[in-house]
């Protein structure tokens, strides 16, 4: 199954625009968890459970895991391994190297930790991208335009005729769509609104991964609007640190959910 | 001791400004070592027995190690321990996230793993790259001009004075130079000679890591005068599968050591 499809099938199944991303700070973890073993992944297993009928995918970033070494790696793949077969997961990697090593990466996260999808950087060009794009059932989201405040250095610099890079990567995900069909997404940051219906117009029909929303300030209601494609899809909206650690107590899990219903919800009132 | 210190106390005592890019790919392994338990690190072992007099850096892929899970992870830490104390480390894996992420992405190259430098991807700006430069004696590689292929599309846009992009990166790679005084290199491809100048003029007397050349078509005398700084030094020139892999026999490592003493005699002979 193509990505988009098994994507569209969770948003419908869930009624849910939310993505979960899994960064399971160490330092940051409850501490009803924090001192048992497996940290990191007894408390994605709770968040899990606390929200895999309300989300549409999840994405765990690789730097968390990462960080803490050999035991990070594998509660990280206990985390993969864990989730619900029917919900993309969409591994927050940023990679992006030669084709050489790119095809690497892509083996790496496609073939051993089975990921749906992976955020990919495009700074080298096509030789970066194409690697994982070759996978005819998974999906590269590559950076378009990024959330935080220094986005604007180098993605908005503007050619001759005032297109900016990002215009041009986000065409350029259009053109590896053409080629290499259903699976390019972008990546698009909430808090440039405008930059979200440039974009749009850009890439189709395809999946954009919207980090940003809420504490990071972009808008709900026109990030949704400018975000949809033809066919009312193709958003998925991602909240991290807000829902993981909306409370610091043994109750994680519940006030999790509970900030991840009133997202969800808030999503899809705006759609409608 | 700074970063580029330590760089030039290893230059001056191998008499060499060649770096060694360990990219022990599994599959590439020869025969003798393919089997042992630990095949990567032994190999790695034996590649770094046959050439640490004569380098100036190892510049291992985590790709190549991450592609192996846990098993690769243990061996890239040997590796990393096993590089005799003198010479830098620079860990080629092409960092860059929004600020929070880049933090936890510095800890785990410097403080973990402990290697000297890394490469590091500025697309999405000073936020990615910043948290590198906050360790004083480490150093941050961000990719300017790569050498691959379609390094053109994007790096080489232009702006309305015709600025290209990866000029733009190289100008803010001086700036971030000035905050954090000499924690900033480029990378440049060999195989874009003329935008060597241009990296060079821009980035002031900053160091250089400069993949391509040989087996991917760079000029070695050009490379050499060109990337040079004021003080005659500054340049790292990178090659990784010409001598890891120059003989697929057992006697791998001396033919490593042949290749690499020959690319330093070149070196050396271009720098004079």
């Amino acid at each position: 199954m193509k990505f988009v499809e098994k994507l569209e099938q969770a948003v419908q199944r869930n009624t849910s625009l939310l993505c979960i991303g899994l960064d399971a700070e160490k330092a940051k973890l409850p501490s009803s968890v924090a001192h048992s073993m497996e940290a990191q992944f007894e408390f994605n297993r709770r968040i899990i459970d606390a929200t895999a009928d309300i989300v549409c995918a999840y994405k765990p970033n690789m730097a968390f895991y990462e960080a803490e070494g050999s035991v990070g790696l594998s509660a990280l793949r206990k985390t993969l391994e864990y989730i619900p077969k029917h919900i993309p997961i969409i591994l927050d990697a940023k990679r992006g190297d030669i084709g050489n090593t790119s095809r690497i990466y892509a083996r790496a996260c496609f073939d051993d930790l089975k990921v749906d999808a992976v955020t990919v950087n495009a700074y080298m060009g096509s030789d970066a991208v194409e690697p994982f794009l070759q996978y005819k059932d998974k999906a590269a989201f590559v950076l378009v335009k990024t959330s935080n405040p220094s986005a604007v250095e180098f993605e908005d610099l503007e050619d001759r005729n005032g297109v900016k890079l990002y215009l041009h990567v986000a065409n350029k995900v259009a053109e590896w769509n053409r080629k290499y069909p259903g699976t390019a997404g972008a990546v698009v940051g909430a808090t440039y609104a405008e930059d979200l219906i440039a974009v749009r117009a850009a890439v189709g029909d395809a999946p954009l991964l919207i980090p940003g929303v809420g504490a990071q300030g972009g808008d709900v209601q026109s990030t949704i609007e400018n975000g949809l494609n033809s066919r009312g899809a193709g958003v998925i909206i991602n909240s991290s640190r807000e829902i993981l650690f909306a409370s610091a107590g043994a109750d994680f899990a519940e006030a999790a959910r509970k900030k991840a219903t009133e997202l969800r919800e808030a999503f899809n009132a705006a759609r409608s």
